[in-house]
């Protein structure tokens, strides 16, 4: 499906911003200094969830901000408002005249001038942080489930709100899901949508309903039309009898409700097994739509269950699906998808994906949706360089400390195309050679170490500069695989979920004397 | 300052749900079902974080969303593409013609045409589920903080995206937080808005920049401007003397930049003192700058800490501005509001608030925006009655089950206007008289119990019937007031954070006989 966005988000407005920033905007232009170039990078100081990766997102709607940055006069009034009644009115003119013309963006890194770059913070922040975290969330979960499992991300009720919403989908799925609920995500954003029925579906059925119209006809061919309530009825006692439960054990409103959906999905026909009972009620239920549905040629795409012991069940269902398939000669049956749902978390999804096991297709809504092990990124947006010169923040707490000036990030793969660390250097150093021995200082080590790259490839990427983006962006699939890709060249240690190997970033020489030499507070 | 949301919000569209919505939707009109009456209700089974109350939020949102649901026709395309190819073309008609004017929502009962109610579920969880979720959160964070702390929101960039962000600045208001730094929410929704300067504002000096306009007229009467910069070299002086401090010690950016935040605000200068050393640097750059204003006639608003033991500096710059105060004979020095943030949570947030505490103003980011304590609410929606006839889930997990039929719900008070419990009965029967006995059945309790009440209060509100509002909506201030009343009639031990007395619920003796009757599985 194609991807369209053309109401944007009417949310990501140039007031969706912290007011220090609009004060600082005050200061900046009062001191003369709006125009100073100056640099700003987004990072954050740790991977998400103890795990070695993140997965960064949100390069779109930064994009998609950058272009329409802009201060309408309401907004410009509402700043005047909340601002000193005295303030100059020039700098009002300022503001009215503002975009992001001036502003450079080589993904996170944000250079132009003062006053504007500052302003772009907490838009950037917000835009990115989550998309960030989600997208690392469901690559975590992906890698947990396997390549085989089907993965739905159902988590919107879940969400902060509508667009947090969106942004879980869209980028759950870029992480590594197959599909979501989200409706308006598949609408907007292309993401593959899916759905079948919940609990009040069949709880709306009291079993006496009559279908308007029960008759349907066979998946192909010119045969002619069928009852299918009547054709349910017959296989009921078929296989009431071969399970060994009484025909009246099955709930006839759980049965009416799946021949009414049978009857509006029959090439789309799933059972929600557990509204009453699964092995008294839902399965029988099911078995006889499927199989009345199998005589026309209709087969069922799958169960879902939404309580109880999902792995034991789905254990269970698969063995009676088997006997009930040698028994009637249906073949297809054995293979019916077993969906699962109910608050699966990482340790429950290991479970569903261990060897052996029935399950096929888990559904995920809070656990994806508000990263419980860890809900927020933690990004940060920090001056590095203004009027040319560096800039760090020296404070008593070294944790908050930055790294100042201008950077480039190179990745150095070795000969067999694995992954050796990362480097942060000058913008104005030469790019390590492939071939070429390095001297670098691994963060956190007291001493430097050598290390020869193979290959050599950058990082960072211009996208968008004076107004315009530098290249096309690529669509949501190609990030999805691009992010796969960049997945499976992490070595296991640094991929596995818990307690991975630390995958080093490193400084180079100039780097880190620059970072020794503000640290000594000599030069700022 | 007046709300307004002209553009609403456009992710809220009927598209922002669960496909399975649609799905179903095609199933209720398959079976000719479309039209059936249907109750849903929309609760949650437990209050987050371990506490005993829960405010009910984002009425206002789900009003607005009722008022515009409706399917454009881009919307039915979409649809149509995500359905099964042979859909009979008449359901796309009737989805066309769908809005909200057969749904009844008193809060948070939803009753109406089967097909609508049913796709209205994820939106309205959506909507209700995190504006609870947080102001509950911000409600606790202001019963730890107490009364006089100035409390503020400052978390949109750790929240879901920008929706997310103005969803969490609404509702922390709501629960009784002061201010919001988000812009945006103050635009949009009337929050109060505050903030003044970040550490890259400071970091951006470095003491070389030369202001274009030095000079400061005095905060009242005639008298000739000032040269702020040389007047605060003067002061520099003598503040180091008091502190003990060599001239260079502080830092000449840091104090560029107070300089340069002072002339654009001359009568809201606040210092964030942590860009280099509290107490070598940012308390004298200050100390200097709030003096030079001083003189002048202006009186600083305060300071920020951002890192570090907040509580202990906190005491020490107390101890110190009362030193400075009496020294220079300046008064108003001594009681200048010490504003603290930092990652700051509900055991920090205890510590700060402890008696003797000299911190005033706390801003909080991401544990009020990201509810880290329990990151969703677990709002559900369940079908309670369809064609007049009560319904309920039977499923084999107890805690899955819902309570069967149409409601009224009342809470009884004792004579001192102390709340006793609330009582849930179905819709027919007569409400619960005031100085008459009662017996009803408390939640989890095998025998029933008797209560006298001294007043009844109906709890549930017609908000929205044939498409429009019953009454206006209160404005945010409004329910701000109404949260915090609410609140303050809830006892202590039920107000407070941790290990609280649970509020206890009752079921009339005939619903409770309804769910006897419809779990023994008899009358479905």
């Amino acid at each position: 499906m194609a991807e369209q966005d053309p109401q944007g988000r009417a949310a990501m407005r140039p007031l969706l911003t912290d007011l220090y920033h609009f004060t600082m905007a005050l200061g900046y232009w009062r001191a003369g200094r709006a125009h100073d170039p100056a640099e700003f990078e987004l990072f954050f100081r740790r991977c998400p969830f103890g795990g070695a990766f993140t997965l960064a997102a949100g390069l779109r709607e930064c994009v998609c901000f950058l272009r329409a940055f802009h201060l309408c006069d309401a907004d410009v009034q509402f700043l005047a408002s909340a601002l000193p009644s005295d303030t100059d009115p020039a700098f009002f003119e300022h503001l009215r005249a503002l975009d992001c013309s001036g502003v450079t963006v080589p993904l996170l890194q944000v250079s132009g001038p003062l006053l504007v770059v500052q302003l772009l913070e907490t838009p950037l922040l917000c835009l990115v942080s989550y998309a960030s975290l989600i997208a690392t969330n469901a690559a975590r979960l992906r890698l947990i489930a396997g390549p085989e499992k089907r993965l739905l991300e159902m988590g919107l009720r879940r969400a902060q709100g509508p667009d947090g919403g969106l942004t879980a989908s869209t980028y759950s799925y870029l992480g590594g899901f197959d599909a979501s609920s989200n409706v308006l995500a598949g609408q907007l954003r292309g993401v593959p949508v899916a759905g079948t029925l919940a609990h009040s579906f069949v709880t709306s059925f009291s079993g006496t309903e009559v279908p308007p119209d029960p008759m349907l006809a066979p998946a192909v061919g010119p045969g002619p039309r069928v009852n299918l309530v009547a054709c349910v009825e017959v296989w009921l006692k078929r296989v009431c009898a071969h399970l060994g439960l009484a025909v009246q054990d099955p709930h006839p409103g759980e049965r009416a409700a799946f021949v009414a959906y049978a009857l509006a999905f029959p090439r789309a026909f799933q059972g929600l097994l557990d509204s009453y009972s699964v092995r008294r009620s839902g399965l029988p239920n099911f078995l006889a739509v499927a199989l009345a549905l199998g005589e026309l040629g209709y087969q069922a795409v799958g169960v879902r269950l939404d309580s109880g012991d999902l792995l034991q069940q789905a254990q269970e269902l698969r063995r009676l699906f088997r006997t009930t398939a040698a028994q009637f000669q249906v073949p297809w049956l054995e293979s019916v998808p077993i969906a699962v749902s109910n608050n699966i978390d990482e340790e429950e999804l290991a479970r569903l994906a261990q060897e052996g096991s029935e399950v096929n297709v888990i559904g995920i809504g809070t656990s994806v949706v508000t990263c419980p092990l860890q809900p927020s990124l933690g990004c940060v947006y920090k001056l590095v360089s203004v009027g040319g010169k560096p800039r760090m923040k020296l404070t008593e707490d070294p944790e908050k400390q930055t790294l100042p000036g201008s950077k480039a990030a190179f990745r150095l793969l070795g000969p067999d195309g694995s992954l050796l660390l990362d480097v942060l250097q000058l913008a104005e150093e030469l790019p390590p050679q492939a071939g070429q021995e390095l001297r670098v200082w691994p963060r956190g080590a007291q001493e430097p170490c050598t290390v020869r790259p193979a290959r050599v490839e950058p990082l960072l990427r211009l996208w968008f500069q004076q107004g315009q983006l530098c290249e096309p962006l690529p669509s949501l699939a190609e990030s999805r695989a691009f992010a796969q890709l960049s997945l499976s060249r992490l070595s296991p240690a640094h991929r596995r979920p818990e307690q991975p190997a630390l995958y080093q970033v490193a400084l180079s020489e100039k780097l880190q004397a620059l970072v020794h030499r503000l640290s000594a507070g000599t030069s700022l």
